[in-house]
């Protein structure tokens, strides 16, 4: 038997990436998925569509109801949730060093520390003693920041990113199903339900 | 003790809006709340952010997007779909006509009869031939077309779309709950739960 597995493609950036982040695990166990976290940048593929910043910004009428939605699904959830400084956070570091540290058991409970400083902390993710205070919080050597400098790690990066582009994602949360795709928080539960349904 | 309500924004245009079209009554009356049916119209609002056509249209990818998941959604609901030809649709007849219809007990009818038209036949609802088959089919007059071009009642459906803008409304569709606002259809549910547990 194959296992049952979904890709949940997330940028450190995307505020609804950190809901899924933090609801993901115990969601996919109780279906029996497995789950790869794919790091990726919205960045260039927001820039390939014209927008130099975050929608959010660009659309002030969606950004405040979005903080607006994030306050209720995070009461919700019982997530804490702070906004940070400077929106959209640079995930550009945080992005490397995840792509790093996801070869090791280590790497989800990495990035769910981000996520937690992020937006339930307010701290900025672009500084790297955050990011080495993560690193130290799931166990992983602090060292992981220069190393994730690597040219290889870079290129493993952006590979991922032209991949998403490829396969069309547009936003984050993502999650991909072998060819089929599902945008967004609200589609987390129906993106386990196909993977079980189309085994 | 006041009755629970919520209203419902909803642009003939928009897609997400028939999945919430059809699915509303059942979910209100289950949950003991009221339904108000708003008619608006995005064009104005898209325009006041720079856009002049559909989000779907500015957007390739996301377009692509929302027809697979479309297909996903009324397959799991049990709706029919066809893609119309030219869209989005202009809506504008389709809102008048609606607008005054909802002055009738008939008016929900001909919101979900051109809804059915538009997105489960893929008919043209710029048309007055289909409208007119609409308001036949939900028991109206067909002279509702011609009333609804009345100055008063496009004034009425001007003053919706201004109301919508100063809520803070930017796409469709949209619940508010008093002064609070959801967006898209995933968010029904929880309209509904919070006009439940905020009365």
């Amino acid at each position: 038997m194959t296992q049952l597995r979904i890709e949940f493609w997330f940028d450190f950036a995307s505020t609804y990436s950190y809901l899924s982040a933090m609801r993901l695990d115990p969601l996919a166990r109780a279906a029996g998925v497995g789950v790869t976290w794919r790091p990726f940048l919205l960045g260039p593929i927001f820039a390939a569509q014209g927008w130099t910043t975050s929608p959010f910004r660009i659309y002030p009428a969606k950004g405040r109801y979005m903080w607006r939605d994030m306050t209720r699904r995070t009461q919700a959830l019982g997530l804490p949730l702070q906004q940070p400084d400077n929106l959209p956070q640079n995930s550009v570091l945080a992005a490397r060093v995840a792509q790093l540290a996801l070869g090791t058991p280590k790497g989800v409970a990495f990035c769910k520390s981000v996520y937690g400083a992020e937006f339930g902390q307010g701290r900025d993710i672009a500084d790297p003693v955050v990011i080495r205070a993560c690193l130290e919080q799931s166990g992983l050597p602090c060292d992981m920041i220069e190393a994730a400098q690597s040219d290889d790690n870079k290129r493993r990066l952006r590979r991922s990113v032209e991949e998403a582009m490829a396969r069309g994602l547009f936003g984050a949360p993502s999650f991909t199903v072998g060819d089929e795709l599902f945008w967004g928080d609200d589609r987390l539960e129906q993106a386990l339900d196909w993977a079980v349904g189309h085994a």
